[in-house]
């Protein structure tokens, strides 16, 4: 399989002119292309530039929103309950994460509900934005039903991702970014981009039954169980239902479907400083993960991993030789590129 | 094997004079009698009054502080930090769960962390505290490492747990209630006490290898692989590094060792009521939990069951019918009671 390779920059300004040109600002346009070249420097090609296509589709069939009047529709010193009017989800989530900072510097903690929000792309990118302003930054996602819950044979929650992140000294800091699935739909998709079956325990097909055809994958599939089941569906729970727009009930037992596209969305801060001092957290954060990699490895392994470390190691090597793109992705961003007529960065050689 | 039943009433009561007679306080000993005696009820056998005698030799070697000080070190509208001076984890846990509601009730969120607690019992008692005060509830907590991270041969993350409850209306409310591991160590215990071998993929030995044999697990295993090891690890950073009570460094670096059964600890409330109508949000949650159960089940299930569904039928069952402890754990008790010349109940026949 050929993979062509684009220098970071290009790559993310052909995407912000591509958004610019279906109606976003500019400046809109920016945020939500930096976030999935974020993702693709850091080798989460599943929540990069591969997305630009079905963004485009759920802009024209009025999903995601050029113009999104972004609003706090309630607040306290603590939280607040952010509506995004279907705005680019990089857009509505690094202002709300702005927004439960500002609360956690004066109170020590900030929680937000964002309702009506559109994909975020990776979560890791907005507590990340925390853990640089020395907080605790944790963020999480609902979406309609996309896996089964622990028991079923259908769709009954959304593989909800996770992402924590907390300050460090020397050392970068760690960054915990999950799906409730064995693997997202973007690692499904980017294995039907890469014309490779998915492994056993990842989906179901559209009646329910085990594949490994990743074509076939319409229904994801928890990891450990019943664990990371419950786990989706209190997230559900805490984001949607908080702010009363449930995603997963009307797929459930009928009743209106919520537009396409739209989710609802946590994000909270802590700030370290209104708990103890930030050098000495920072230090301690350092002297842990340290602690971590001093262990022996398993069989099989040469070296104990600490969160985010990989995704570090790709994004090093990635902003010195370029994001590896498969064909399928670049044939679909020619497309884009020639019907939008927005200039397509050359491949470096 | 053989197993007695003993009515839960009795049971807690016996539970509460035993620590009362050694130093607590009746309202003390009753609230850890009562936390213990809960997650028997709801056939979380691993955290019930099979945890005694333990609990006794942590009092004896100065652990467990009969004459805690509890005290609020640091506060905000939205925060505190909560010096727990040793004391029984369900004592000062339940006190950090009212603060944190007290404090959501004014700015929507509360946000604790417990430093120098105890073995707090099942976690999902103090998230389910929140959720019967029309709250969501968080609570999770750290210990010093028993767990192998992901990729590492040895201990170097503890596993562990999380609970999340919200309300429901007509409904139980879900209590979502884990360990970051594939079980918990006291489900290691109970297969000690019963006899049994517990499943592959549970624990390393000593050494580091896998083992079946519950005698020789020293170590135990995330779920998910990287994904709740990660989570087991942020965990860390969110309770005891953010209070400079570090648990798991003094053990992967060297260094002066945390007193024996020191935990740190997260709860957290979340008011429905500052985000939406709360008779509302309990029908929503009504209406999510009948559509997870209307779903198909899958092959080898009868049904499709909600978090904290199977733990209320069993607390059905034993209100009703008793408790059953196996004989170890009897064997255990009756030792408790003779050398504190504490009365056990009798065994209904």
């Amino acid at each position: 399989m050929t993979e062509l390779r684009f220098e970071h920059e290009a790559l993310e300004e052909f995407v912000a002119q591509v958004f610019a040109k279906v109606g976003f600002s500019q400046e809109d346009a920016a945020t939500e292309a930096h976030v999935l070249v974020w993702a693709n420097l850091r080798g989460v090609d599943s929540h990069g530039v591969l997305r630009v296509p079905a963004y485009l589709a759920n802009i024209e069939r009025g999903g995601m929103n050029p113009k999104a009047e972004i609003r706090i529709e309630k607040e306290t010193p603590a939280i607040a309950l952010i509506e995004a009017d279907r705005a680019f989800g990089p857009v509505v989530t690094t202002f709300a994460m702005e927004t439960v900072m500002a609360k956690a510097r004066e109170v020590g903690v900030g929680w937000a509900v964002i309702r009506n929000t559109t994909h975020q792309g990776a979560m890791g990118y907005y507590a990340l934005m925390a853990a640089e302003q020395d907080m605790a930054g944790l963020a999480f996602v609902c979406n309609p039903p996309n896996m089964a819950p622990f028991g079923a044979r259908a769709a009954g929650v959304h593989n909800s991702p996770l992402a924590i992140s907390v300050p460090a000294g020397e050392m970068d800091p760690p960054v915990m970014d999950w799906a409730t699935s064995m693997a997202a739909f973007g690692k499904v998709n980017l294995a039907v981009d890469k014309g490779i079956p998915i492994p056993e325990g990842w989906a179901l097909d559209a009646e329910g039954n085990p594949t490994t055809d990743a074509k076939a994958a319409r229904i994801l599939l928890p990891f450990g169980g019943y664990k990371a089941s419950s786990l989706a569906l209190m997230f559900e729970t805490l984001s949607s239902v908080m702010v009363s727009n449930a995603l997963l009930t009307p797929y459930l037992l009928g009743g209106d479907k919520p537009t396409p596209g739209i989710q609802n969305s946590v994000v909270a801060a802590i700030d370290v400083a209104t708990f103890t001092d930030v050098a000495t957290y920072k230090q301690d954060i350092d002297r842990l993960l340290q602690g971590i990699k001093s262990l022996p490895p398993a069989e099989g392994f040469t070296e104990v991993l600490v969160p985010g470390e990989l995704e570090n190691r790709v994004k090093a090597e990635r902003m010195a030789h370029g994001i590896p793109l498969p064909e399928g992705t670049v044939a679909n961003l020619r497309v884009v590129s020639t019907s939008l007529g927005v200039t397509m960065p050359d491949p470096l050689s």
